[in-house]
């Protein structure tokens, strides 16, 4: 059902080629309407807000308010079983060790003539967490927004979650409590981003929104790019397994079908030397897809997207999942690290046979929300990063100041901008 | 002229907010036309990049070759005074030993259950830089885009430049040659950065785009934006200068003119506690303008947007600077790291009286490219960072794997992602 390329074939560079700039995404001009429903929210404010979710939601916020309150939190994650809390706090405490290791250092200096130089790093003030409603309202994708927010030191994490007749995935609010999550509104779509980045009555404004959404939350995102900092617009998931013929065709074909079951646009390649392991592995997943309750979505992705292609050694594979930069990249193999060196583009990379991708989407400590549809040639997966900034700092004294002036006036001079001079030589006696 | 606001009136705080909102740009709605250039370019390739230059720079490409060669870059940096070489070879340098302090470290290591974990970071394989043309082409910004891609290992820095008529400002050309460009192309507009982020025939693609262009430039990397990074939208610039009553009007004059000349949509902000001060500041403004040969723009923007605030206190300076998250914030006072300890939200910051701000614009050796509009909230100035790109690396044996397995298998199966639980179950023989 899947693509089958070979290395070895003629046509395969068109073909691998013609593969890379397959689009899996239908993109939806939702622009105007989403402009309306942002112009509508920065006029109305929450008026505006209960309008849309009467309308969407169902949901009338005289009853049922806006804000999810301290006991419904506390009764939904009362109603999670402790083996799902148990797990949700085992993931929570290994993304937060992870992700505190990636804490810039201030670094202030001066050089050798003086000069103080120095980045200072500042959580963002308060955060925004858009979470998606439905079947697509992960817990773990809760933690992996909001715990590097908070080990960055951000002191507002606010989450925003359309409530279709009011309720809220009761796993959500338990994996919000114990992110830490500050203040939660049952309200979603662009309204909500709207309500993030302009404010309401009821909603301070934040200074930056994350977080998954649909169509609409990623037009509004885009919109609001500006007044508010964003993350990326995160496409449909992909995995590329890089596999020797030493694996069980069975382990590989759940990975394959873990990607495939996300999405229909999602995308599954598998990359190996050995055609027989490349058969099996198509066989086991036409028998595993059958076991599965998402098996509508897997089929269609694996029949649209999955690929399998035939390397004639496994290092031919190094240059091609640069090519591909997937979002997950499994090294199936051996003798892992000897590819590994050579990877420069993926969002993140899973080390031998014993490490499935579905670890790092849950439990391994490192981020899950990565760059996907080939993004990771130039950007990174979530990290603490993403919730601090960076000012710089120069102190320069009068002495300074008279050894940098002449090259500063000359190239200031050179670009004709005369006050720019000035400000510089009016300091050091050289003003006109 | 400019806006005056005292802390001590009553109508301060509705002033401040409004004074805050204000919009400096002029939003040009120039997507449909620049959509169209980019399907061109897609489908046409060079011929479409060698129309539209003809038709917009007067140049034609098989007189004047697109891509700039050596030879005239040679000619074109010995027409350079050796002055303004040395100025920019110095900016270089100090340049890149404050960027090299950026590069950061992989992060690999071993948890206390034994799972690898680690973050490694790659420099991204190509950058395009834009570079504007006319009286905004600065050679100092080539410098400050470029120099920081190279330290972070970019191997390939595409340079483009619009030439009307063919002419390149040699300063530019010198500034690339110093810091190690390795392409430079004649072209501009909303096609170049179509040319950089999907190819021609004789421009391979690159993986980002930085560098700052008008609202044609702006709107074709918002489009391109996917395909390719790219870097901030730059909008107008800004000052902040915090003052106490010790101070040279004449240089603060000086200043906040080098900021107002720049463009119209500039703003230049004098935050101090002595009113005397303020109005001898703003009669220093008046006079100094006139010396200056861009005084239009200069008194557009002070008219427009420059303002005085008077403060009772000069710590209240603080959380008003925050509000403004100024892109370049001065402190020009006596006890600058008093203030400078409250400060959260500014690009860069310049401590003490023989700091102007224009020494970061050329010698510092800190970043001129920095956050505008507010947005030091969320966001910060260009930097090493942006060059490289991170790959998370997760490594389990068979004993973590069952350690892991089972909180993994409940947060999977609580998601209903069966998949995602065989996955992890097939590996630890717990699969159904």
């Amino acid at each position: 059902m899947a693509l089958w390329l070979e290395q070895a074939s003629a046509d395969f560079e068109s073909r691998f080629a013609a593969f890379l700039t397959t689009k899996r995404e239908v993109s939806e001009d939702v622009n105007t309407v989403v402009k309306a429903i942002i112009e509508d929210v920065r006029a109305r404010g929450d008026a505006a807000l209960a309008d849309y979710s009467r309308k969407f939601d169902g949901l009338d916020f005289t009853v049922t308010p806006m804000r999810v309150s301290e006991a419904e939190i506390e009764a939904a994650t009362a109603a999670v079983s402790s083996t799902v809390i148990d797990a949700l706090k085992l993931a929570a405490e290994r993304i937060e060790r992870h992700h505190a290791r990636q804490l810039p250092k201030d670094d202030i200096y001066e050089d050798a003539i003086g000069v103080g130089l120095g980045s200072r790093w500042t959580a963002i003030d308060a955060v925004g967490l858009y979470v998606p409603g439905g079947t697509a309202s992960y817990p773990s994708s809760v933690l992996m927004n909001a715990v590097p927010a908070k080990v960055a030191g951000v002191p507002r994490v606010v989450m925003v979650v359309p409530a279709s007749g009011g309720a809220i995935n009761p796993t959500v609010l338990a994996a919000a409590k114990i992110a830490g999550v500050n203040e939660i509104y049952r309200i979603g779509g662009a309204q909500a981003v709207a309500a993030l980045a302009y404010g309401t009555g009821s909603i301070v404004p934040v200074a930056k929104i994350v977080g998954p959404g649909n169509a609409y939350v990623a037009a509004a995102k885009r919109q609001v790019f500006g007044t508010v900092g964003i993350d990326m617009i995160a496409g449909p998931s992909e995995v590329l397994v890089i596999a020797d013929k030493d694996n069980d065709p069975d382990w590989l074909a759940a990975d394959l079908l873990a990607q495939a079951e996300h999405d229909r646009g999602a995308q599954s390649i598998l990359i190996t030397d050995d055609p027989a392991l490349a058969k099996a592995v198509e066989s086991a997943v036409e028998r595993q897809l059958k076991l599965l309750s998402r098996s509508e979505t897997a089929e269609a992705s694996w029949r649209d997207f999955g690929a399998l292609i035939i390397v004639k050694d496994l290092q031919d594979a190094v240059p091609l999942a640069n090519r591909i930069a997937a979002e997950h990249l499994e090294l199936a193999v051996a003798e892992p690290d000897a590819l590994m060196a050579g990877i420069r583009n993926a969002g993140a990379i899973f080390v031998g046979r014993h490490t499935p991708e579905v670890i790092g989407d849950y439990v391994g400590g490192s981020n899950h929300v990565l760059p996907t549809a080939r993004s990771a040639r130039f950007s990174s997966g979530l990290s603490v990063l993403d919730f601090v900034k960076r000012t710089s700092i120069l102190r320069l004294g009068p002495e300074q100041l008279r050894k940098l002036a002449p090259a500063a006036i000359a190239l200031a001079e050179s670009e004709g901008l005369d006050a720019h001079a000035r400000s510089v030589a009016i300091r050091v006696n050289l003003a006109g």
